[in-house]
């Protein structure tokens, strides 16, 4: 076997992370055949099952990556932008909301039909819980936020309407006018309201 | 054949529908077969297809009721009323949200997945809406709605707060703290804001 450097293997992983979520998000996970995997990453199934155990471990490592990617939005910018994020779709980004909706909807889908599968998740949800509440409390302190309401209560609410819009958008509703709800969203967990 | 009266076939309808109800939501709408059906309402094929043509249809009704019912609730008391309802869950009783959530998640994963059926789908839909809206509309002119937000954005605010609570619920997380996240939706939509 041939030795390779650590940032070999990481562009490789990065690749096989990229064409896959591509391929998860056309196909949904059934679909994503090994073929297919083959074609999106331009790999061979050799080299993607070495750096994956198996199709499984390959969609849960995307959906870690995007729960990752969302904790860090969550952090600098709160939920809402993650929201924001999702209703502008930019045309013809690789790295665009588009994908990452797909693999959070076979993800919702998996929740639904898979105990196994929502017991492995529970994990890196809470991930997302962790970060969007530690965003609440920075903002409290900085007295940005209300403060006669629990912040658990806000994180609940905030995360409430994130699985609206996911939802929303996965049944292909509208989703155009959606700005202004999320701007009502944001209003409402916010220490004075605009207005009014 | 033999003479019957409306109200005999309104009663076999009603019979039908009700059992229908619980089959579609234990089983899903493919796992509603036509033997779990006659189970179900303890009626034949026959029987059962003399008042729906097919299993499609009578899905479709129990839909379109599930929708009736909505919509009176939310016509006396609002949508945020229906969605207490959906996490009030009273054990033992027949006409449970419980069925309701089955028949309502089924209703997504066909909008989600097949075109058609969104298209029959539409015009169900709307009626709740504008049921919302008029809801809404009322309150407004009671002097007990927000008038700094234009209706529309309020009832997609409240549409899109339902989706997620069936989203969430559809996925067996945890409901029973959300009764206080209802609250603050309900505020976020009145005119005053309580404590703040």
């Amino acid at each position: 076997m041939p030795r390779v450097s650590q940032d070999h293997l990481d562009a490789r992983r990065r690749q096989i992370l990229d064409g896959a979520r591509s391929c998860f998000a056309r196909h949904g996970y059934e679909g994503a055949t090994v073929r297919r995997l083959e074609e999106a990453t331009g790999l061979s199934r050799g080299a993607i099952f070495h750096h994956f155990r198996d199709k499984e471990s390959l969609f849960l490592a995307l959906a870690e990556d995007d729960v990752l990617r969302m904790t860090e939005v969550v952090a600098e910018q709160g939920l809402v932008q993650v929201m924001r994020d999702l209703l502008a779709v930019p045309p013809g980004n690789g790295d665009s909301p588009a994908d990452w909706l797909g693999t959070r909807l076979e993800v919702s889908r998996r929740l639904r039909t898979d105990p196994e599968f929502r017991a492995r998740w529970a994990e890196r949800s809470e991930q997302l819980t962790v970060a969007t509440r530690n965003r609440l409390l920075r903002q409290r302190e900085a007295g940005n936020l209300r403060d006669d309401i629990d912040v658990t209560v806000l994180t609940a609410f905030l995360e409430l309407v994130l699985e609206g819009l996911v939802s929303h958008m996965a049944m292909g509703l509208p989703a155009e006018n959606l700005g202004p709800v999320l701007d009502l969203v944001e209003e409402s967990v916010r220490r004075h309201r605009r207005g009014g």
